[in-house]
């Protein structure tokens, strides 16, 4: 059989071993082929090939239920679950998304894009079907990198204490997230991969002990002999069964990722315990290309490339450096000469371009591993100290953080310097990973600077600013990829005014007003309102809190039609704390927002979706026209 | 000595274990005495009086650092540090906090109010320390309770890594959070406390098995021997400290937690180990009062009571019942005749008023102990499989599952219904358990209806609107404490329809749009501005999302003057929202919005905190008389 012949995971029950070997080579050369010619996430597919064949040979999915964690290594599942041939539209607008979607697919039961949400997402589902009195299996997949964030381990501390709810959590452990794992769980999985050979418990421990004659069915033994039989199983057991089986799960493994006889075995054994199970299994990241196995930080996700060589498919013209890189240059530079100045992230440090500073200054480098509440408030205990923590996590992931921020900097006015990239658009990875509400979510709190550059050279400038701004807590946001390609200085960036924005064009018939990277984007719009005989004056906010009011009222008092342009959700935004100045002032000036309405906004090139929602400097000219200036000839050809 | 001579914990370094003794009784009788005449917590403090002394009298308080969660157990700690004379202003505006402050204290190193975050900021202080050359000892305290919030768990897995940050935990555990506590940890540690005796390691396992002749310094061995001596070292150390050394800390413990000599022995030792250390505390909740050992959940926190018999002191006027108790009574009806309905809370299952549902329909209850992360993205499960989730979470707490109803909720557009407690003033708890920020965090997010009642026959009808609703999540907020004094009938609340607001009064002056509890304000407020002869239309909006523009919009339009009411941020929220919809439509009303400005809003009675604030209907008609009826002349006399 061949995978493209597979509509249903089902079809998997019948076949040989070797027929799964043959189906997993397919799989590979589809994943990797889609991926070089799509760009995607290759090295976490490719270590799971085996996993997922393997554990879906063993259910029955029209009924039972598999939960995966981030979802960025579900493709051999998307191609195992009648989308092989659609595969090759991979985070193309209105193709096959990069994550899991319940509206995409049946089997994708639990939508995904962060990590760790797997096992209480399964939980749910198995209460649920206890309740209903039901009977499938419900199977939650889970990364060893995923596992230390702290929602992961809240649930495992619930399903511990579930010894009637089946569920089975399958833990994959390649020993990395993006980059290698960090923390004591990690390495503590490490050492059991290195000192057990691979093996695994052929039932619960407990039904074995129950055949002994010292110590029968436990129930009629003394206190010693309880004690006793205690120790004896911990030296039956792996080492990691200790842990685990003490928090209440059955603990099986570890078990080559690889090796789909092992994985069927286990798999099968694993189904027949009652209560929550553990199946432990070590997989490589990137299995099969040799290039990926090698570089695992390097093929975590790609952009286009040769196959053959590995290199990135070369763009046709060359791009100006991406915000992350102007940012890890300029916070480096800034640090080797601040040793108070220490660089936080969780889990994102080549995304941040954190791991140019890790690189020169190990020692003003932090990686908490996926754990961005833990990153936040480690954060605020070392500005207690004095230090100049610069906390670098995407918008989308901070939301993770959104109670510490509030209640252990902000309450105490603590001086963080939040750095979030990919702020607004994202572009292939959709919704779950769209920057769209941090404008909204942190403008509410007390104690909070909020800015935002409008070009690559001002986030230079606002990295300054931040390192230097000591009254309380501080955040700069910035959109992911390339910067418009402004000079930047190599040094001696000047600090800006905290609250001051500037005006970057004058003229009376309308004052546009932007924020961050729209900045741009009206000073476009404001040449082809131009081209139509309307003048307008562009101001660069640069700060959303506190608002530069002084600057800002009169000039919408005097033209008394604004149109505000930002990258984020327009309800509480930007245009939004314009709305609420303008009220509190009692300016009657007309207002329109231009940014992203209450909706989701798929995968799709960010071109795309500017586009789509209208956000061009073309779209927001022709609204303002009709809008506004409609009465008016259009004047000048151009 | 006596407490009242203490002005710094340093004096107690030369004390004998007798005085030190006899200082505790002192702690305990003002905590018990202060704590009946102001209200407070009255168990924690209480469990933790020799815990505190015994810490203390082993470290440097002019450089070395306790780091307290919660701080609701505090107590001592604030009497030991300056505060004795003070205390009996204990959660009285301008008094002593309930909580910690910087800002009220240079002993209160980390302030708190939410669980779970001590670990992180002494890690955080300690890292800063090593960073910056300096030697001073970092000693954070958690307790059981708050060990299952996964940011505490993300800390130990940070610090458990760090072999060279000395850092203490001290694990102060009661067997409780405010209810008994769930999860597999919980179970775990209470069967250590059962089954071993009171014993601890007299220092670090590893320097132990060194003189050892078999093992030696443990470099050469063979493979085996180093398994069998993993085994013997797990054999000799008491079970809690297998996983805990596994995670990298070394474990002292349990020990009695009202034993001085065995705590400052302890300690001690425990201090001379390099690396992270964990000192395993056992402690009674509410100790040295026999009401509150006896009761410990009753006895968490109280109003004001008798000392003698336990019993409250009666109020002079009875009271409305408390939202959350027409929540519970509501909620408990209806999923008696639903078995889908499933109540979830994460430890607040007195707060919210769960545990009626508790004890009525156990099986569509569950409490997953302090883990709102865990709770959101569990109840996105059981919403998946059909059932009806309620996540009864206190405005404030909710902060920390931000993410989970953004990424597992809403982008999936599950049916989850979310009941916030506590939303708005809460009174003497202060900056920290404000439930300011809802309405501008949940407004942000797609898929996401949120509501408000105007009183507590209003909520019951919301009750079951939110429970009907199933196009996507839903919110409902109500205040901390009495409802208003309406009505209630026992079954068969009618149904809202999703986004309709409705009109309570006519007037063709000014528009007052109340939301939620200050409607009733804004009816008051109707009232005086009538009296001046100013007439309002005033309606009940019942809905910020979908706001009801069909309604809102014409009224403000004719009117031309419209003023809002919430009991909120005023960033981002109802106000803004209505600044939102009148700029849209272009509607060029005046706006005056009422609610909380961009400031913390300190401990006080709730009265106090309105007056402050100016949103009393005095006040608040008093704004706008002047601002926009000041030619008027006051009419009417009363």
């Amino acid at each position: 059989m061949h995978i493209s012949e597979i509509t249903h995971p089902n079809q998997l029950h019948g076949l040989s071993i070797r027929q799964l070997e043959d189906i997993a080579q397919q799989i590979r050369e589809k994943h990797l082929e889609t991926v070089a010619a799509t760009g995607g996430h290759l090295g976490p597919g490719l270590g799971v090939v085996e996993l997922t064949i393997g554990l879906y040979q063993t259910l029955d999915l029209d009924h039972d239920k598999v939960i995966w964690d981030v979802g960025h290594q579900a493709y051999p599942h998307k191609m195992l679950t009648g989308r092989y041939h659609d595969f090759h539209t991979l985070r193309q607008k209105d193709g096959i998304a990069g994550y899991l979607k319940r509206c995409e697919n049946k089997f994708d039961h639990f939508g995904a894009g962060h990590a760790s949400t797997s096992i209480s997402a399964g939980l749910g589902m198995a209460l649920a079907r206890d309740s209903k009195g039901e009977n499938f299996k419900v199977v939650s997949i889970i990364g060893d990198g995923a596992l230390t964030g702290g929602m992961a381990l809240e649930a495992i501390n619930h399903a511990g204490h579930l010894p009637n709810t089946n569920l089975m959590v399958v833990l994959n452990d390649n020993e990395m997230s993006i980059s290698p794992n960090v923390g004591a769980i990690s390495r503590y999985l490490n050492k059991v991969r290195l000192s057990d050979p691979i093996q695994f418990i052929t039932g619960n421990l407990e039904e074995q002990f129950k055949h002994l004659p010292l110590f029968g069915d436990g129930e009629n033994l003394s206190a010693e002999m309880k004690n006793l039989k205690e120790a004896m199983k911990r030296l039956a057991m792996p080492k990691v069964g200790a842990v685990i089986e003490e928090l209440g799960f059955t603990y099986f493994g570890p078990i080559d990722g690889h090796n789909l006889s092992e994985l069927i075995d286990t798999f099968n054994k694993a189904h027949k315990v009652k209560g929550p199970v553990l199946v432990h299994v070590a997989t490589v990241k990137g299995k099969g290309y040799a290039l990926a196995e090698k570089d695992q930080v390097g093929y975590h996700a790609q952009n286009p490339f040769n196959l053959a060589t590995g290199k990135p498919i070369p763009s046709n013209k060359p791009k100006p450096p991406s915000y992350s890189k102007v940012f890890a240059h300029t916070l480096t530079t800034l640090a080797a000469n601040n040793p108070k100045i220490v660089g936080i992230t969780a889990a994102m440090a080549t995304g941040t371009g954190l791991d140019k500073l890790q690189q020169k200054l190990p020692d003003q480098y932090i990686d908490v591993g996926i754990a961005e509440q833990h990153a936040v408030t480690l954060a605020a205990g070392l500005a207690c100290e004095g230090m100049r923590p610069v906390v670098a996590i995407y918008s989308t992931f901070l939301q993770r953080a959104y109670d510490q921020i509030i209640h252990d900097v902000c309450i105490q006015k603590l001086p963080v310097f939040f750095c979030l990239d990919r702020a607004g658009i994202v572009g292939a990875d959709g919704p779950t990973h769209q920057g769209m509400y941090d404008i909204a979510y942190l403008r509410c709190i007390p104690n909070m600077v909020i800015m935002a550059p409008k070009d690559e050279a001002e986030m230079q400038r606002m990295i300054v600013t931040g390192i230097n701004y000591t009254e309380g807590a501080i955040a700069m946001r910035y959109p992911r990829g390339s910067g418009i390609g402004v000079p930047l200085a190599e040094e001696g960036w000047e600090e800006l005014e905290i609250g001051k924005g500037e005006i970057l064009r004058q003229g009376d018939d309308i004052l546009l007003l932007g924020y961050g990277s729209m900045v741009n984007t009206a000073m476009q719009t404001a040449g082809i309102l131009s081209e139509h005989g309307i003048e307008a004056t562009v101001v660069n906010a640069r700060f959303v809190k506190p608002l530069d009011k002084e600057l800002i009222l009169p000039l919408a008092e005097k033209i008394g039609k604004v149109a505000t342009l930002e990258e984020g959700c327009l309800i509480g935004g930007f245009g939004s704390a314009v709305a609420e100045a303008l009220t509190e002032a009692e300016v009657m000036a007309k207002l329109k927002r231009f940014g992203v309405p209450d909706i989701l906004v798929d995968h799709a090139k960010p071109d795309q979706s500017f586009a789509d929602l209208g956000l061009t400097a073309p779209q927001i000219s022709e609204q303002i026209l009709s809008s506004w200036f409609a009465e008016k000839p259009a004047v000048v050809a151009s």
